[in-house]
């Protein structure tokens, strides 16, 4: 499938099948994060593969107590490293948050490729997550997803018009 | 071609050709940003399709001076809407950025299928570049980028190992 059908076909999965997931798959899935762009190229992020169950149950409380997360196979945790920005950027230190985001969605591109679902969870308590998986202080986490085969088809929600979000030379 | 090759051959572009882009590979562009995913499906976003070579003269003063933006046919400029979020969703408006994000990326994955190059601008002045484009003061600024031919094939910069960005169960 070509791009533009991949990013057509992925919608968020909020029920998954408890089936693994081949380790090639999972590969792939994270190489197309890791060859995402960053601000100077920094690559200020880290990617935290979650399987045991425990530490899913508790990410899943930890987002706004959503249990789907916890019954994927793979839950993927994204975190970003302000200070390696700010160190290397000055005034264009927010990058991190842009940065990380563009890799999180390559995966969840392939992850779509691969037959796999996906959700972006940015509802989450970053005070909690953190502690879960021994995150140190001066890392952030940008967002997670469950990983893993969808238990049916997610339907489409649809999207506004494009004369409504395009415009041209001028807001 | 799959979407971890687009995702691999996808490099930033600093030198374009003067040659015009068809409308159909422009609106599968913008199309495949349209498609992105949002926090609630707010979709708060907006984007402005440069072609006046005037105004991209003006943008590329305001990006650091980085005049290889305005060779390039047309310049995107990707607005985000905070207060859209934060009325929808309190605590986490924040998920504006990573919104825009996600869509510009997008973008600039199908411009790579279509044999187009791109380059993410993250320094410029917001300041400088809401006026030039009459964007309102309750719109932000995420990010642009030329979209255009690539003048010549760039090098790939390389990554960081697998081992050094992603770890299982803990940072």
């Amino acid at each position: 499938m070509s791009v533009l059908e991949i990013i057509k076909k992925r919608k968020s999965v909020r029920k998954y099948r408890e089936d693994s997931i081949p380790d090639e798959s999972l590969q792939r899935v994270l190489e197309a994060g890791r060859w995402a762009p960053s601000g100077k190229n920094l690559q200020p992020w880290k990617f935290i593969v979650v399987q045991d169950k425990s530490l899913k149950d508790k990410l899943a409380q930890a987002a706004a107590h959503q249990t789907f997360i916890a019954d994927a196979p793979v839950v993927i945790v994204g975190c970003g490293f302000p200070e390696h920005c700010y160190a290397k950027m000055g005034r264009y230190m927010k990058s991190w948050p842009v940065d990380v985001a563009i890799a999180l969605e390559h995966m969840m591109l392939q992850a779509c490729e691969e037959g796999l679902g996906t959700c972006w969870i940015g509802a989450f308590r970053e005070e909690e997550v953190k502690p879960i998986l021994n995150i140190p202080p001066h890392v952030k986490v940008l967002g997670l997803t469950p990983l893993g085969y969808p238990e049916k088809e997610p339907v489409s929600r649809g999207r506004k018009d494009v004369e409504e979000v395009v415009s041209y030379d001028g807001f």
